[in-house]
């Protein structure tokens, strides 16, 4: 049935920036959303505990409804896609590929970096899927543990995010890239600083515009598209909603009204 | 029995810096280290979260036979403590205790301040704690969200970390306190750079120093102290010990030999 909800998971909040960019391209759509706020950040943990995680979540999802699930978050997209995909009923969709399809398409110079959390850089995932593309791509990474507290400490805007950003960025620019994919949900918050220290000669990528051109398309393909009617967004986070809630409108821009607690069984 | 280990633990790789200060004080004794790598950070959780979390690892350290448990963890001191203190069959100590009582110690005017996470600073226990002692006490905190990456990044003597560090103590200057607590096990780590922000007129306390002094003290009194023979630690984390070995080398300085993987099932 077409009015089934999109479900779409991320370790905490930063797919929220994911969530807004569908619903831009996908205004008639009803989404879920899931944060596993008592396990955030993914970013750090083993692909063992993300794949479990994800997993748990993914079934709430199925349980809800849900006719498609997004994994918002990069390092699950890195670690659990392919589990997830074998277990889920529904199709599931990453945003590593997205952001790969895009940078591949955006580059001239072949030259490609990612700015990710440990996680994502480790797996090795956006390196794979942009070779198998391209195969003389030249490619770089640099995990970023710094830009997510930045975000959620709101100091995007303070002299010490652009040293930061600085220190992330120059061994990057040194290696003379052309594209940089932002490699984790929380970074698109950061993309006006990014931008100003990367100059004009260097394409930032935000894999969420691709993964809703995407969606869209496969929607539309399963004839699962909902085309008419307002859309919604319902919210779960694994811990403590109130403080999911008042981040999330740093993330939205917009204050949203309620977050239900549904803790996972892991 | 003496020869019995001591359980410490901690969300993570902080607590290394407490275990630091409990070998110079105790270098007779045995150790086991908990670092629960696969819930890091607990700073953001909930203390329904935070104390099922501590439950689980404090039943492995009596497990393993330990004879006494030290909550390095400010988040899961402030949360867990007196759940702890209720469920374990031996003594439970905790990090917020020895931090107020060498705060109190050392104040000449009153104005006390709390560096630490967002679930220290929201638990109110150092508040608490120090308001017992001293009815009189003005209390100011300051929630640090990206002190724990800045020195997991090993960033400390850079330039962004201390414009954030000036940021962070900026409005506990203006409110003149004499005396800072570095309320998370990361702190102490940073204290070079606090210092020379915060002047020769702030004190600041690493709880930990009394913390071993008042561990010393307990285990005198029970007859269970460890006088003869070297000392030893043994290490467990939760998730991907690899990384934990790697960073741990950074807390102490020195590197360890082997971190076991043990997952907790909660």
């Amino acid at each position: 049935m077409k009015t089934r909800p999109i479900g779409i998971f991320d370790s905490g909040l930063g797919g929220l920036t994911v969530l807004k960019a569908l619903r831009k391209k996908l205004p008639h759509e009803h989404f879920i959303y899931f944060g596993d706020s008592a396990n955030v950040p993914y970013g750090a943990k083993s692909r063992q505990t993300v794949t479990k995680l994800s997993v748990a979540i993914a079934q709430f999802l199925e349980q809800q409804d849900a006719k498609l699930i997004i994994v918002a978050c990069n390092t699950a997209s890195a670690q659990a896609l392919p589990t997830l995909q074998k277990k889920c009923h529904v199709p599931v969709l990453g945003v590593i590929e997205p952001g790969a399809q895009k940078a591949i398409r955006l580059t001239r110079s072949g030259r490609i970096a990612l700015l990710g959390t440990e996680g994502t850089v480790r797996s090795g995932a956006y390196e794979k899927a942009l070779k198998k593309k391209r195969k003389d791509i030249r490619f770089f990474a640099k995990a970023c543990p710094l830009f997510v507290p930045l975000v959620e400490e709101n100091w995007t805007h303070k002299p010490a995010a652009r040293l930061i950003a600085q220190e992330y960025l120059a061994p990057l620019q040194k290696k003379r890239v052309d594209t940089i994919i932002l490699g984790c949900t929380h970074y698109p918050i950061l993309k006006p600083l990014l931008r100003q220290i990367a100059g004009e000669n260097i394409t930032l990528v935000d894999p969420s515009d691709t993964l809703a051109e995407e969606v869209h398309r496969l929607l539309t393909k399963l004839g699962q598209s909902q085309t008419t009617g307002r859309g919604s967004a319902r919210f779960y986070a694994s811990d403590d909603p109130a403080r999911f809630k008042r981040l999330a409108k740093l993330v939205l821009s917009a204050p949203i009204q309620t977050v239900h607690l549904k803790k996972l069984n892991v």
